[in-house]
């Protein structure tokens, strides 16, 4: 029997709870012995709920009681969750964490901690929820050398951009929906400016590399800016607007970003909608993969939490996590990646079409009947430093989108 | 240092070769050591190709070099490979296989013998070329019971059935267009008749519920009998015609088949489109989750066995294979198993638009103007014994696709 302390009584620590009671006999199977639960750290009590008898309030019951070999860390945040999972680490506990702040801010230094210890540091539900993506890129695609991660990372501004492009509404309109659904949180700044997203290919990123991806480092815009209009662009030209979380290994430099991006239906990601997420991934030898899924709630979340245990179980004193070092990868600047940009623009006796077309040269121009004032066009590939000193020369820019080919 | 021993140096066989060449350092890394191919076995001998150095013509080199540490199976066909992997096994080395047709058939028997040695029986590479999906089902979705999967397997039949529909061919012209550009091979009944698919979802199957799927008892339709016309229909009500290699659990049945199937464009396996393969997986905790990918090819069958080697050489003298008993898992009936099916029929005076509807009740009439001569309903959803039983009194049927919804 082995027994595990669960920091924290929130959505996904009710759903640990909930998922080990639903699946105890299959789990057990898997994990070769039974898994039960034996504290969970709240500072709340939870009178009329079973759970009340494992309530503790105090961290040192769980990290001073040897029964307990390992500990699920699902309260989010950087602290007090860093100080907790680094105490269960040193005293030879393995940690499951749905903690994508802990692991993008300190992943290296917890996995360095539980190799030493020969005990594990898992974190498959910090990044696509449900989605098995940490364990396949750590021991599936072992064969490759990974040049590009793009990912769908955040089911509140895909549900938002889904539903934009879907009914013609604005971003607003759309956010208020999606708070009233429980789609989006009240305070929803982490997730429509792409904040939530680029901790997530941050750890991706250092994974993938093998070194530590500082997500302080990675240029990123959220979706605010999108409008109803440039949906209607997209839809002309074949596209959707997804939030991409984008890492690149080219000639030796990575280039990471978080951005809105125009897409095309053959690209893997453009059918992912709603709240769905998707992480596609390009090997060297294995081409393009994509995985898809839940990328949050309740129970996909601790889905992936409780597979974590059940791997901490299989291998209580063997460390099984690869290579993350805590070098630090120096991004390369986004102002020389090379792309394509859309861009949406007022027409006035200064900006005209011959003016785009004699400054841009090759460029697509896209008309929409209704919108009078303005047109759109694409440019042809070229770098971001490139795009801005033109586009500086350009009056009544109103909005740019990049476009993922 | 980790010596192997190559079995079989075809597509796939140079494939291992080439990969593990071209990604040494960072394989090497992974796995913790050095992996080094000493002998490969083919009948024939290479003399221009440095690869010659290590053929050998008999396998008994292979099985009595103490120093081979792991076989890699990339022959084909159920003998000889059995009989070399069987043995393989019995001598203490792990084994990685591209074979469907072995896994398929003595998969439960090679993971005992392997288990009973405390080393691996691996075959990523078995399904879905190089998507991850083995070892996703083995190691992730731990903590859900699995209840679906639904797959597109067979690279040949997507690739067919997505330039039907591009394209308006017939089935014939464009499998001489796929023959032709090899992607399907000159005998392609394995592959347009849904065996090869056949014995994936078995092997699926049998892992997802851990006992053994016979692949013989799983009922198998083909797509030769899929028409441009079919394809007019599907367009008309918004889906497409995929070939799916399908086991669900309902009430504690498990019902598994291979058929043509129009699915929704709300469906994740919708746009899977030309030589692509993905795998739709649903788990009680999980909900949805979708892998997708290259499902064969050279190269990205190689990355899946060689990360079979990786995995191998990571776990020498330890299991890591999960339950997959012998004990043979009876499928339930299709004719019990319920859906929406499409018909096509020939109109005449004795088959009408309102003898199918008394028939059938609440059906959805399709009709194509160009095809004068018939028309198409959608029936509700019924068991398939019922649609039977309903069909036989129906003149002029020309084709029948089942519905997944």
């Amino acid at each position: 029997m082995i027994s595990i302390g669960v920091l924290g009584y929130g959505t996904v620590g009710s759903g640990v709870v909930e998922v080990l009671k639903t699946n105890q006999e299959s789990i057990n199977k898997k994990a070769g012995q039974e898994i039960t639960i034996k504290y969970v750290l709240d500072l709340r009590d939870f009178p009329n709920d079973p759970i009340q008898e494992k309530i503790v309030h105090d961290f040192d019951v769980i990290l001073k009681d040897d029964d307990v070999k390992i500990v699920v860390e699902v309260m989010g945040g950087v602290e007090p969750a860093y100080t907790f999972v680094k105490k269960s680490l040193l005293a030879g506990k393995s940690v499951a964490t749905s903690n994508k702040e802990l692991v993008a801010k300190h992943g290296a230094e917890l996995l360095k901690i539980a190799r030493e210890n020969n005990i594990n540091f898992l974190f498959e539900a910090s990044v696509g929820g449900g989605i098995p993506i940490i364990r396949p890129l750590n021991s599936s695609l072992t064969a490759d050398e990974i040049d590009e991660i793009t990912g769908i990372l955040n089911g509140t501004t895909n549900y938002i951009l889904s539903k934009m492009a879907n009914e013609g509404l604005e971003f607003g309109e759309v956010l208020k929906d999606a708070q009233n659904r429980g789609y989006a949180e009240r305070n929803p700044e982490a997730d429509v400016e792409g904040y939530d997203a680029c901790r997530k290919i941050a750890i991706l990123s250092s994974l993938a590399y093998g070194m530590q991806v500082d997500y302080e480092d990675i240029y990123t815009e959220g979706i605010t800016k999108i409008t109803a209009n440039d949906i209607k662009y997209a839809k002309k030209i074949g596209k959707s607007i997804k939030l991409l979380a984008s890492s690149k290994k080219i000639d030796d430099q990575v280039y990471a970003m978080v951005a809105p991006f125009l897409i095309g239906d053959s690209h893997p990601l453009y059918s992912v909608n709603n709240v769905f997420n998707a992480i596609f991934v390009h090997g060297n030898v294995l081409g393009d993969a994509m995985f898809y899924g839940s990328g949050a709630g309740k129970l996909p979340t601790a889905s992936a939490v409780v597979s974590d245990v059940v791997d901490a179980a299989k291998h209580l004193n063997r460390n099984i996590m690869s290579f993350w070092s805590s070098r630090k990868l120096e991004l390369a600047d986004i102002s020389g990646a090379k792309r394509k940009f859309f861009v949406r623009i007022k027409k006035d006796k200064e900006t005209t079409v011959n003016q785009v077309l004699f400054l841009f040269e090759n460029v697509q121009i896209i008309e929409i009947p209704e919108l009078t004032e303005e047109f759109g066009f694409v440019t042809p590939i070229m770098t971001e430093a490139l795009y801005r000193e033109k586009a500086d020369s350009l009056k009544g820019i109103l909005n740019m989108i990049r476009i993922e080919e």
